[in-house]
């Protein structure tokens, strides 16, 4: 990497707008709080603007800028406001609308103009000449303001199409009245990178304005037009973390710099904030409330997650054979699957991520394969269920012997409909723990639920830690589709302490039945993480 | 749009290989009964080639193999199986996995050849000479026993930066020895789309040999890196349903081809289907048994999905002014007016496909539409289930009265297991039909199981025809899975009386209920089929 410890300098520009139209997503309601806990993130990340809402579009908006300059301390990144020319008609200086850009503190501004002549005439209602005008006058205001401004072009691409002459106009116009970057939106989403890069090529030998992108992912190429214009001269990106945006959403912040990063070897973010990427991606999940995409390129969980037996066993040789990049770049982690697709290779692995040297002791590794394979004939799948494994793992070192805080006696659900229509659930769990015997029943919204408040209810007063025990999530799958209700059933139950989760999985030939199995593993980790003794 | 009749030809492939690389991502295990419903879906799409799997590789592949020939009946795909080029040091003829491709019965074969001289010499371990005999050996004696070949040359990208000699001697044996197609892979997904194109169009300079493009999508480029090669020369393009593969996924077969058909104007499925692929993108996710996508380019939920305001106002002008395509021509609805599927065309194009005509009748469909709307809010999805939503279609043109062959007074189901182990279910149903009052119980390998055999012991003297109806598939999909086992339940169940199948769908808060609801409908449906009367 070169100039491994420059700062990321004005030459070329990371702006996210994941406060602006990021929020646009379908889904997210940000509070103000929520936005300078994102802003937080992104500053930390290292982009060097962070577009922050529309003041005086919006009474959050507007207290989100009051609030900024009060709260944040920006270490990389330069808070942007965002707004539309001047209305048709008037001037910029009496403009309530630029007064109040202005009035937001932020030292840059970002205004929103039309370029496509079709949007001048029937979405602005007015003349080609009067939008060039509101441009120009916008921009000047602004500047005379002692404010930086960015320009973006709505529909330009669309409208470059239909009226190149007249989007170039728009480029002129704001490039002339002292717009820093003139950005060039496929606000529609519907471009392709081959369209991009020509088009961003043109304006530039046309206007020699400095040019910036932003691209929508309607396509599915909002990463790949972003590079596309980058390709053709383009020295400001526009994207929104984990690309949330209007629709499909937009050019993903994350694959774009680490593509710019790692593929084009050019510096955008501060030394070591790459490594971040992946933790701060999940965070800013976590405060918009949107469960992480498991597949994101670099950052998902499942990025760099390794399934087939043919590909573990050349991982075992060299793992950059089946990976672009060292996962540890972007702050991520090569994972194994235990899949029947597998052999003792990823087990192996799996051993070690979880932090068992399989490959001292060829035996054991030889049980774990074989225990793997014979539960997998039954219907087990490993991959998703990283505490059955580990529990698996654990009965072959202690030499096959499964640890059990609970001997079961006996369970029994009732579920029934009368004929007022509601359905009831009820369980009854018998069973011995430290030498007691014990009989509790429990009703739930569902047999299984039933069956986990009367196995809570049992144990509770034995093993208090699992109070704190809860299952967040269930899963269930019928394998061998050809039996109808008679199939097997695989359940699959995420549990957590409040601090970590883990998953557990049975299989058995009704729901009920696979539902205990997985239950019992649940419980039995989550008893071995809170240091219980049977 | 240009040939509009036109069935799609060799001189372009769309090969769709999410049976085999499809099936490595993370969460997917695949029956296979579930692999022939997702060929039908492909084949229904209109895709060239099926990669149906590894026969030989493992039993399931090898099954499904052999039930593909006698069960699928194919309109517009081929069977492809896949392999590897024969072991080195051996002799083609006498290998036993290209044996098994050819006993496979399919009529065209992809071997994976090694064209990354680092991986011949560490993985493969063997010389890059045999290597190149391996590839000129196996493909002649898969051409010698008639079958079509492909061969996807793995880690080619990463391979031609390394030694690009050697990765062209690979081309050159390939299209040598007869291989219809060379693939030429990003297996390791880092690509970015010029360094695709340029490399493309350098083999294709230097070979002559048809091309194709296999681009895996961990830089978020994998659509924009298939575009390109496509642009530079490929023909042939290999995609997934929804992305699914490993790591980040594959190439969406659902943007790549919709960005053929209406970016490029070019002719790459049967004329029709186009406007079919958002409900087989769901209906393919369904058999998979993972959530939708709600952000999936042209066929996501919130695909064209405009939150109100400035674009809302807009739109009224012109829907174009905010929309890169109009979504009708994949099958999916602009949202503004709230729901998705229960946009009054797409339940008008179902309706129709049921035979049905509601577009004569604007209140009949304005009710079904409510009605969808309102089921839908409840957790229920119409995509996989025709038959639950021709029996809502009855409804509604009988005035909103439900059809009933008979009427619940109760039903109960226990499950238990002793302290001996086994688990054991029985379910009670108390019903009255035609007049008579009907008790009957019945013994299951779980409770649904118990519970449909109640049911049919209930009925089968009232309603003879019940003898042929079998239940043949089931799924269950807990929703909002935030709230663990206490979450609302959608059972699916799929239902034959030997000539037809149909889906049923139920929702409710625990898994017997909702089992119950999507029971009581394949039951009513199938006496439907029967000519039976209440």
């Amino acid at each position: 990497m070169t100039e491994a410890n420059s700062r990321p300098h004005d030459g070329f520009h990371v702006f996210d707008t994941t406060l602006r139209d990021g929020a646009q997503r379908e889904g997210i309601n940000l509070t103000v709080a929520d936005k300078l806990a994102i802003a937080r993130h992104l500053d930390e990340f290292g982009v060097g603007f962070i577009e922050g809402g529309w003041p005086g579009a919006n009474p959050r908006d507007t207290e989100f800028f009051a609030r900024a300059q009060a709260e944040l301390e920006l270490k990389n990144a330069q808070l942007v406001a965002f707004g539309a020319t001047r209305r048709a008609g008037g001037k910029a200086a009496e403009d309530p609308q630029l007064a109040a850009l202005v009035a937001s503190g932020a030292p840059v501004v970002t205004l929103v103009a039309k370029s496509h002549d079709r949007h001048v005439e029937l979405a602005l209602r007015t003349t080609l000449e009067e939008n060039l005008e509101m441009v120009r006058d916008s921009v000047e205001f602004l500047r005379s303001r002692g404010r930086r401004v960015f320009i973006d072009c709505e529909h330009f691409f669309d409208g470059y199409k239909a009226n190149p002459e007249y989007a170039l106009a728009v480029v002129r116009a704001a490039h002339g009245a002292g717009a820093d970057v003139v950005v060039l939106c496929d606000t529609n989403g519907g471009m392709l990178p081959s369209g991009v890069r020509e088009i961003v090529a043109a304006v530039l030998a046309e206007t020699g304005a400095r040019l910036g992108i932003h691209a929508q992912d309607d396509t599915g190429c909002a990463v790949a037009n972003t590079l596309a214009a980058v390709d053709a001269g383009a020295t400001h990106v526009q994207c929104t973390a984990n690309g949330y945006g209007e629709r499909v959403g937009n050019a993903n912040l994350f694959p774009v710099t680490a593509a710019l990063e790692l593929k084009y070897d050019r510096r955008v973010l501060p030394a070591g904030s790459l490594a971040e990427m992946t933790r701060i991606s999940h965070a800013v999940a976590e405060v918009v409330n949107l469960t992480p995409s498991t597949h994101q390129p670099y950052v998902g969980f499942s990025a760099f997650a390794h399934k087939a037996g043919l590909h573990a066993s050349a991982i075992k040789v060299d793992p950059d054979l089946y990976q672009h990049i060292d996962p540890e770049l972007v702050g991520n982690t090569m994972r194994m699957l235990v899949s029947d697709m597998a052999g003792r290779a990823s087990i192996e692995l799996k051993g070690k991520e979880l932090g068992y040297d399989l490959s001292s002791d060829r035996d054991l590794a030889g049980r774990v394969v074989a225990r793997v394979k014979a539960q997998e004939n039954l219907g087990y799948t490993y991959e998703a269920a990283d505490a059955s494994f580990e529990l698996l793992l654990r009965d072959e070192v202690n030499g096959g012997e499964r640890l059990r805080f609970f001997e079961l006696e006996s369970w029994r659900t009732i579920s029934e409909q009368g004929p007022e229509g509601r359905a009831g659930n009820e369980a009854t769990v018998k069973l011995w723990a430290k030498g007691e015997r014990k009989v509790a029943t429990g009703e739930g919204n569902g047999p299984v639920d039933a069956l986990d408040k009367a196995l809570r209810a049992a144990l509770e007063r034995i093993y208090p830690p699992l109070a704190k025990l809860e299952l967040v999530d269930y899963k269930v799958r019928i394998l061998e589709g050809q039996h109808g209700t008679g199939s097997k059933t695989r359940v699959l139950i995420e549990s957590t302490d409040g601090t970590a989760t883990w998953s557990t999985v049975g299989v058995a030939d009704n729901v009920i039945a696979a539902s205990w199995v997985a239950l019992e593993d649940a419980y039995t980790y989550g008893l071995l993480r809170a240091d219980q003794q049977p």
